[in-house]
């Protein structure tokens, strides 16, 4: 179902971006699992809004209200479910909208799919927004795989055109800014900063790296690593593109070159290189996971931008008042490590259901 | 599962390379339809190797022998199931790399998994030999498809460095090598032959067109086209990236640049440019479904590759001398067809439930 | 997933008993359709506790607080979500189960299950109070369903020994005692009665009839009515058995009188009995669907009981002294309405996918 | 899907009763598991009809022919089909039902939903002929959920109004007519040869117990072990009616007679009587899962019946003249074990993913 993600571990978010709450369900949590809401809440914090000047000047606290799946501060083996009420909201910068569709926006597309019953109040259902309950469910996943010894972190890869390639050794998820190089850093903050001034946007990658994953995880064809992280990272809003290993790259390389070689390394296989991302026929190999997911600039743009107006069937101009970041892809490096985790956790039952 | 993708059409994916036979049942079919089995075999055909220098010398008929689903040619309601028989197969080529696993191939990842009883001849369940089974799924959602009004259609877009940026107005269907301009696939086809005899292999990207569909197909986040699409896509091997509209090079681009504008064209609302991809949202715009996947160079390379002796936990050298394309990506233009036709199909039925 | 359902509109329901609420979410509700919320409060307020001498003292009132899915009263294409908090509750009424299981209760089971972390208060998510969400969800499905010509509804059929064999003509869900004949009621209400006042409790069969379904609803195989029903009606607590149109009895006809002859009436297909409870192959015929689930008696006892205690391995006995229904066959009414409501839905989803 | 079924193994059947073949293909068996070719073709030949004067003489060998997913007879992590051809059809026999629908049967139901586009021969893909695969998939659970130390044996309950109610102690698969009691399986076999006689047929009920089973197999709600045997069993052509433990009889007992004692055995936790049939909460507490299925008499009887003239839509009368069993139940037994040993293994691997 459209909202709904995971064969073992399956959470469905809910809400949209001004109704009275938003939230997710996951079923399948292993019971007897303690939940840090502590760490919880700082995971969150990575993501919420008005923290900086990159990022939307609407402020929500994040807090997510627990009402059920845990018993004392674990798992009990029942749905566990979080919600989080939308207090910040102002519908009335959102009242154009319903007849004049902001272009890169689902505003057109969901007026037609529903019938123009939706509610485009914020982006409805499709707005950034959703991504807070992703991140619960994200947050509890990672706090689950660490108790595994595997580790999710992501970084600003590039932003427009500066690229960040340094290698991703220490984790960024303590900065403001989280990036690997601070020369970099400062580089795509200033076009980022250049953007809000001319009221324009500007997108980005992030890149995702997940260790500590046994040989095994994954399934053939439609069930693999990459499709199933595939599956979960396009239903972030504004992602249009994503890669492995080398990726796109590994295109214009040889068979030769692309190859990882295998080696003995401490008594154990491993490969010399990476360039499957960690991902042999949708099996994770023992080598990281490695990939890129490719932000657009927001679609939200102060600029006047041209659109029409599906009441009188005219051409119309627009101009979007009200607040949004100027670059999302800061705030998306913890969604997409929550998507990460989300995928890989559920690969792991899958892969523990043949090893007890 | 693993093997079997959709939500309404519901296909499932059986064999391996040198199994008694490979195949596909599909689930869903709407009863009453003609199936036009030469038009599929033509389809068929486009994907069959052996036909040229590009591609390997096994020779395989790929005719499809259709065991139940079809009354008199029409579908019937009852599940469709096709295999076909694999008649030319060479298990002995195979038999080295149960020991030492091939680079970039799953032999390793699916020893592992599969406790070493997972069948590496041929690749097993992983070899691209599937694909056959896919494009039989494909061929018959491509029919389909037309009566709607629907089409789709891929081709080459990039050999290595070699890219072809013609506009892609006319199909290529009826080419033996399936890229647009002429003067590209020359230097394209040069680029394969020169790999070939290096011993080695090369990569490439498809892109792929579905024109035609209605605004509204696919749902929010996990089921939008995107993600049905790449959890499709990323089941064909090989492919290591995916991208829709201007894809990665959106992450460079102003909302500004990027934003597709809407304008009233003839009367009807269309977009003035189409870096989306006809997707926002998750939700076809009426726009041409754009996307474009890349395929790492084929594993296989007769040149000697550096592995290690999973029984004597050595480093060890080998040299794959079975029959491998040097390049894959020509016969993963229809695959690509196929894919989309069944992402694109399945997501309209979807839609259909809601539209009576 | 254990605690979601159908193939169209998927609901999940979460909470437990003395969690802080209870709820639902339901994906792919047609967007554009009003929800008339004091029909549905009308319809929840038959399964409410306490209103009279049959059902447990506890009171709620199972007011739904709707978090999102719906605009200005209509749903609006995003998934739907309705919470019920949990004010009354008396966790201390349950501590002692932890360690002595209540004979008949999921108490021992999902203590194992869950390695002890489970929630044993009021059963936890294995309360009956869980039917509330529930009902929410099939109090839309039935609004639906109405739209469309498609009448359900429920009656007791049998209070232990006591059957009511009165034709179901005229629907009963205004009466307090929702049996057809008022001698039968009579009846019932004297043996429930007689079971509090023994401090035990009885049980029942409700039966149901679907009325209005076009020829064609439901799957060959798995995914027949019958499954369909089966797979919801059996989610709720305490059903043991279930049967369709002849049901059981069936088994001891012969085919000569246990075949429904097709006839021609007004012009039409129909039959002259309805022994298949209107459904052939798993799929409606165009005769009411008709079924029967059997409830066991109310597990909850004040009589003493024999049990074990978990934590010293020894036997022990124990009384139930919380509120609880000497019946809940009452009760049960609606909610068997709504499980049937929500399978004959989501299978008309399925069926109209083949109709435009 | 409708012809799918499970969570971790995913088997789909495909066939229709005349169509080339018929078979199955499961997904999610764990690799490295041999398979007893010949003791799955002794399953097997307990369901083949033609053996005795209660069965079809149309004469099936029913052997299998493995197309993938073993590797030197051992599932080696890919899907497995085995499909069986169709040699001794009579489609000939069934022309007639086109036009004029048998009672009882699916071709009325199918004809409307598939726009007479359905396969009507030998009831097409509504064959009892397909629970042949079902077989096939069912045995392969039994060899595997033998080596787990769970047994699953089912036998005759009762044949129209005999019932035999001696205790299933020893197993029934040896004999020829699998009813525990030799005067109650001759007065059963007796009723069937007078049903045979008259030109009619008579239905029965089957019960199974599966033993060996852990405490905690299935899960709450809609993925409890009845919801998911009821999901199965609901899919063998002519099962109206299913229940558990006491079932349909518990409706009668009070709750002090229904509920079952918890007590010490042998330093265990067991039960002094097993109304719940092993489920409680839809969870499996240790005791043996006990289940009835009812099946209603053959529908096809050579007297003669009323029917209408689909194309005329007047009244009209047939006679069957095909082969058919005067009653189903004998070979009906080992489908119930297999649709009960699919059930069951496919539990036991999502309780697994817990366990390790």
């Amino acid at each position: 179902m459209s909202s709904s993600y995971g064969n073992n571990i399956r959470l469905t978010i809910f809400g949209q971006s001004h109704s009275d709450a938003i939230g997710v369900t996951m079923e399948g949590l292993p019971a007897g699992s303690a939940v840090d809401l502590e760490e919880l809440q700082r995971f969150l914090s990575r993501r919420a809004p008005g923290r900086n000047a990159w990022s939307t000047p609407r402020k929500e606290a994040d807090a997510p209200e627990i009402l059920c799946g845990l018993k004392n501060g674990v798992t009990c083996g029942a749905p566990f479910t979080a919600i989080i009420r939308n207090t910040n909201t102002r519908s009335g910068d959102y009242a154009p909208f319903a007849d004049t569709p902001r272009p890169g926006h689902a505003d057109y597309t969901a007026a037609v799919k529903y019938n123009q019953a939706n509610d485009p109040s914020g982006g409805g259902h499709f707005s950034g927004r959703l991504t807070a309950p992703l991140c619960i469910a994200g947050g509890i996943c990672l706090q689950l795989l660490a108790r595994e010894g595997i580790t999710v972190r992501a970084r600003i890869r590039s932003i427009g055109n500066v690229t960040d390639d340094s290698p991703f050794i220490s984790p960024v998820s303590g900065l403001d800014f989280p990036a690997v190089s601070p020369e970099a850093a400062k580089a795509m903050q200033e076009l980022i900063e250049a953007a809000r001034q001319d009221q324009d946007s500007v997108g980005g990658v992030v890149e995702c790296i997940v260790e500590g994953c046994p040989v095994g995880l994954g399934d053939p064809m439609f069930d693999g690593m990459e499709n199933r992280i595939a599956a979960i990272v396009f239903g972030i809003p504004a992602v249009k593109g994503l890669e492995f290993g080398a990726g796109f790259h590994a295109s214009c390389l040889r068979g030769s070159e692309n190859n990882d070689p295998f080696i003995i390394e401490n008594g154990h296989v491993a490969a010399a290189s990476n360039n499957a991302g960690g991902i042999l026929g949708g099996i994770t190999n023992g080598m990281p996971i490695v990939f890129r997911a490719a932000f657009k600039p927001t679609p939200s743009i102060s600029k006047q931008q041209q659109t029409v107006n599906l009441k009188t069937g005219e051409n119309a101009v627009l101009s979007i008042t009200g607040r949004h970041d100027p670059c999302i892809v800061p705030r998306a490096v913890p969604v997409v490590e929550a998507a990460a985790a989300i995928a890989v956790y559920d690969a792991l039952l899958d892969y523990k259901k043949y090893r007890s």
